[in-house]
């Protein structure tokens, strides 16, 4: 309800800022004139941006040395006319800003050439040739690409918009941006009119454009979307996902709404919200700049500057974003978007000191008022180290579609680092990962969250010739539960892989704990993934002066009135050491399974419990570390590699443990994680290279309470109790174990 | 013959000299009179020494409070007591230097005590009860740690010496240093006259405390060995080497003229050079000091200086030693061994300012006379960055064993680095590799060696309880032919895998260029490892103005009167990402072969070539790296991974491509390796992600001549043609190839 009452507010203020406007000075959008004058006066005085700017002059001053070149577009992604559109984009928006720092017109001549070139061949362009789209662009073969133009070039328009006379303005206005803003808006209402990042592209280039040109037709359809489009409720896009969900509104607005919870969290997850924030961000910085009266960067409660605080959270130490969902590895904070994003909310925000580290970081500022307050702080000697905290961001518009809880270990900025995921599906890009975690240990995955199974871009994974179209085997493995650190019931997918399904659930946060004492926790409970399953997952980072590490203790408690296989997988890196228990390598190999995923997996060895503690130690980056299990009698160990039914080598090798419990109903796993000790290759001396733990063993299971008892080579036993029923933070629970009786308050206690 | 008149001379100027010597001050062995005169006034003004020393003196002090700990002998390698003596000795040593440095007593009066518990307890031990080693140590399972104690300890003596009364230094080596030396060397023949690392040591242990005793038995014992000792021929070490070889000679002096070529290069390669280095070093240091006059540091032509320069640079950018023959990946020059090795270097040789770079890097040095004129010269800004180029070094005592050649991309330091071994065996650390090679890139390995099957130190993979020994899978795999980047004839190991054999034979240079002209060379031949079969391998690293990184051309001739099948692999590191020939995935998967390293490698696919030129390209450290190969029709092309038949996990999981020819008599295998491109996951762009190669082509193919054209995408073909008979450089060679006419002079053309 929250939502629609802002939504109504910012429409009244909008039509009341709209009268107000009047003749606009240039530039106005991302530039301003009072920021290109404070440039102006500081130029060779701030370093930090005087070196990114010379950075920038020299490969804009390579191109136009390189000549001109519009070519009629006929590529695909990879290809020479995809690349060099794409490029034009990036040059030409560079190349205003340049104008107007230097004031140097040959720049603004460059941009006009170009841009003169473009209009002498739109109006007449077909549709690309490529037709794999379900909304193709002009200039590339999707609108998505010809929105990209669009939001650079805006940019670049209004720069030398002052340059241009008022003739050769409305004939490119004419020729060549309102038709271009025409045929992603009206032109394609299946790419205008959704609730994704393709239409957060397609609003902002259109009212950007319109920002510029002080179109208010433009703008307001930007900002509210087209009226009256009817689209066929069943149409889909490349990535399987439906255009349009039933009763979803449309335009910049509305796509601030729908994607983002309260807190900032992005639900397709970091490695979109990358890409989906320039949009938000720089038709917002434009709302601001020319619209200050509307307070864009107010709306939802700030939502969108939340969001920058929220995508740098959700990195590890390297700045790389944590791969939940269809994310490509590697993708950092050093992109270019996120330099835009850190300008932006440092200049447009509460100040940070510690986003300026960050900028530190990354070497480069954007050449506009907020790139350049930026370096000037760095210089004046503002920056404080970014650090990061334990946090959590609730998912869905209103925030209670679950969420995720990102646990650091406080003693320790380049420890250990837990995320807990715990929300709804994520649109298309979602995987079916309810409860799903991965574990981190100074930048390294520990634990590992697969990610996609993509290459973006590279045309021999498909990437060329499909930019954005993902491999079979995302959607065969990748995506699926089985390749995720949480429970497969029966070799089964969350929601049968049902995507309609899946997006009309998500999972609970049942309770957390975030601190720097040395216990934090995160518990949550799904009970739809699988019909007639109650999964309860708690994991605890738990420091204990012991350890050379906080240990990660993993209670997954299934509740069941039927009889099913569990497989609770362990996705890790490294080469085993040892075993506590015996194992049958295979002397050939087969798949794991024959669907769901599990087809990928080759089955390498299996072991049997005969119950009690089974424990895995493995090397991994110079750390051992050991997985400690308390199974039960029979459950299968099973040590599988993907790669399996893999025709074209499309997956990584990565090894996996997969602890299997056949024929039961209600039941506990209770496992816990400890990076026990180093090695080092060059002393060859190794430390600690065994598990501290003596034995985990659980002590209570019921529906009401779930305890076990961790017990150490030296010292006394950790006791971690939860009460499964009640999270009243205020209840007090007296429960007696082996003829101890447990007094406490809340719904845990811990011991060590 | 050189060396056995060297060797004479060196014996009699050492009788000439001990006749000379008398009385000694003290410390004289390592640290000298003069050199802490030095250090003490330069105290506090040199902050590169400094810092370390601080770093030490906390470490010693921890030690020192932590209380005197001389356990009974119990452990083995990883157990409380071998690590505590372990300790005992590194703490020794660097106490007495402290006491020296520092004139504070109560470090004297700590290795005073040590010392004293050690003597109460030396002469009433046993052997260690652990009875794997062929020559077990009291303190330790093995002489060889023994003899590490000794090393360490006579250096703290030397540094006490004076500290103690006559009547204390008598008790000492009464009833601990004498008895520890005789037990070394008359109590443990097998352990102390043979050519080998552990004799080293021994030698070195024994020489260093008769030097600081001034005990010409214990000198002379460990310069020329145990005179009138007959050894068991047929005996074993635990490596499965000989104890000794028919006509050997022993002690220290012999020691430095086997396994070191004139060159400087130790046959068993770097990993192992680097730990025989300390005792060779140390020892001789020793020498110079206490005895100057006998000039050991210009002994066989200034060997060991040589070989700390050898040892630098078989190192990759990282300063990561090529895993050749037994090694352990990750050993570097970062190693305590390797601080003092370029110290002494620099201390008593040319003073290259280049050492002190490296030293830089290291951030640590030695406490003695060397370290501080490292740490001074370093201050007084005297340091070079260490330049890497192409280099060959000669294997074998007389330097005529083959050898090993190193070619760096002249352009770019951090660039491409190829390693061409044509050794000889390299003792019983050698692999069965003859004319295998190694490809490096920007420190990473791109075609690898497997290095050695062994955890070192790691208990759960046999390093703990039988230290020093190798894994099964050592034996099984890393140490054979198809574990290497060489041809495997029939499925077969070089020379039979007979290390007697192997140990006869070495291979042979033909002929080599290195330059920074963009042509080097390297070209080598075999003809023992396979009876009836000659192998010639040309490697060459080709830069063109065309391509981002050198090709490396691999032109790999094998000459048969009798039909065979011939696998030459590639063992790379990295993703497949496209091939321009079909292939077939495996749908299970079974071990490639029954026997000689075949049962390790899983087949994961395979193709057939239709002949021409196939392309395999796969994506490494954001690198797209190409294999182009001249295939004849109906060669299969096999993909495998590492860990079949390996029942506990002990090896890695890296995959290979297997180019294999059957029923084939001479032949030639032409390849070649192109990095042409990179991704960023940052930016998500390739660049450069498909073969610039269109076409290798075997245009000629004799006895005579090889000769191959490459055929790029743009531009001229590149022409490589071989004499294959005649490596005189001044030949003039005629060849008319295709109707066009060839003309060069010396073994190679090549036109580019």
């Amino acid at each position: 309800m929250m939502m629609r009452v802002e939504y109504s507010y910012f429409y009244c203020l909008f039509f009341w800022a709209t009268f107000m406007s009047t003749a606009q000075e240039h530039p106005n959008l991302i530039l301003t004139q009072k920021g290109v004058n404070e440039i102006r006066s500081h130029l060779g005085k701030v370093p930090f941006f005087d070196r990114h700017l010379s950075t920038v002059k020299a490969e804009v001053d390579a191109e136009i040395a390189a000549g001109v070149e519009v070519p009629f577009p006929k590529d695909v992604s990879g290809g020479y006319t995809h690349q060099q559109h794409k490029k034009n984009f990036f040059i030409l928006q560079k190349a205003g800003a340049l104008y107007q720092i230097l004031e140097q017109v040959h720049y603004a001549a460059y941009v006009k050439e170009v841009l003169m070139a473009y209009a002498k061949m739109y109006k007449n362009l077909p549709l690309h040739p490529e037709t794999r789209s379900y909304a193709r662009g002009k200039l590339f073969w999707q609108c998505l690409n010809d929105a990209n133009w669009l939001v650079y070039v805006s940019q670049a328009y209004d720069c030398i918009y002052d340059y241009l006379s008022k003739k050769e303005r409305t004939y490119l206005e004419k020729e060549l941006f309102r038709p271009f803003a025409d045929f992603l808006s009206v032109g394609n209402p299946k790419f205008f009119n959704r609730i994704n990042n393709h239409s957060t592209w397609g609003n902002a280039a259109v009212g950007m454009m319109g920002l510029v040109m002080n179109d208010e037709e433009l703008i307001q359809r930007a900002l509210y979307g087209l009226k009256n489009i009817t689209i066929d409720p069943n149409s889909k896009d490349n990535d399987g996902g439906l255009i349009k969900e039933k009763g979803e509104k449309e335009g910049f607005l509305a796509n601030i709404d729908a994607p983002f919870s309260p807190d900032g969290y992005y639900t397709e997850a970091p490695y979109y919200q990358r890409y989906a924030m320039y949009p938000f961000l720089l038709f917002s910085t434009g709302l601001e700049n020319a619209r200050p009266e509307l307070k864009v960067f107010e709306y939802k409660n700030g939502v969108l500057l939340n969001a920058v605080n929220s995508l740098i959270n959700l990195t590890d130490i390297d700045g790389e974003f944590f791969p939940l969902n269809d994310a490509q590895k590697g993708m950092s904070y050093y992109s270019r978007e996120l330099v835009a994003a850190i300008d932006i909310a440092y200049h447009y925000g509460d100040k940070n000191p510690q986003l300026l580290s960050i900028a530190e970081y990354q070497g480069a500022v954007t050449l506009d008022d907020a790139g350049f307050e930026v370096a000037k702080a760095i210089e004046e000697g503002l920056a404080k180290p970014f650090k990061r905290k334990s946090i959590e961001f609730t998912d869905g518009p209103q925030g209670d579609e679950g969420g995720i809880t990102v646990l650091h270990n406080g003693k320790d900025q380049k420890g250990l680092c837990l995320v807990s995921k715990y929300t709804a599906q994520g649109n298309s890009h979602g995987h079916y990962d309810k409860l799903s975690f991965m574990l981190n240990f100074k930048g390294e995955e520990v634990i590992q969250d697969y990610g996609a199974a993509r290459f973006v871009n590279i045309s021999q994974k498909s990437g060329g010739s499909q930019s954005g179209v993902y491999l079979d085997e995302n959607f065969s493995f990748a995506k699926l539960t089985i390749a995720h650190n949480t429970l497969s019931v029966d070799e089964e997918v969350h929601f049968g892989r049902d995507y309609r399904v899946a997006s009309k659930n998500h999972a609970e946060k049942y309770f957390s704990k975030l601190s720097n004492d040395g216990q934090q926790i995160i518990s949550a409970k799904d009970h739809k993934a699988y019909p007639g399953v109650g999964m309860h997952r708690t994991l605890v980072m738990l420091q204990d002066h012991r350890l050379y590490q906080p240990l990660i203790i993993d209670l997954f408690r299934v509740e069941s009135l039927s009889s099913h296989q569990y497989d609770l997988p362990y996705h890790y890196f490294g080469q085993l050491m040892s075993t506590n228990f015996d194992f049958q390598k295979e002397k050939n190999l087969s798949p794991l399974g024959g669907d769901n995923g599990y087809e990928h997996l080759w089955k390498l060895a299996e072991g049997k419990s005969k119950g009690g503690t089974d424990q895995f130690t493995w090397l991994y980056n110079d750390n051992f570390i050991t997985l400690s299990m308390a199974n039960k009698e029979n459950d299968a160990i099973i040590f599988t590699q993907m790669g399996a039914s893999d025709p074209n080598f499309n997956l990584r090798s990565d090894p996996s443990v997969i602890i299997r419990r056949k024929n039961t109903g209600t039941t506990l796993f209770a496992n816990v994680i400890e990076i026990h000790g180093t090695y080092s290759t060059v002393t060859e001396a190794p430390i600690q290279s065994k598990s501290m733990i003596k034995e985990v063993s659980i002590i209570q299971d019921s529906a009401a309470y779930t305890a076990i008892r961790i017990d150490f080579i030296k010292g006394d036993p950790v006791h971690v109790i939860l009460a499964n029923k009640d999270n009243n933070k205020k209840t007090n629970h007296i429960l007696n174990i082996e003829n101890t009786p447990f007094k406490w308050k809340g719904p845990y206690f811990i011991n060590n």
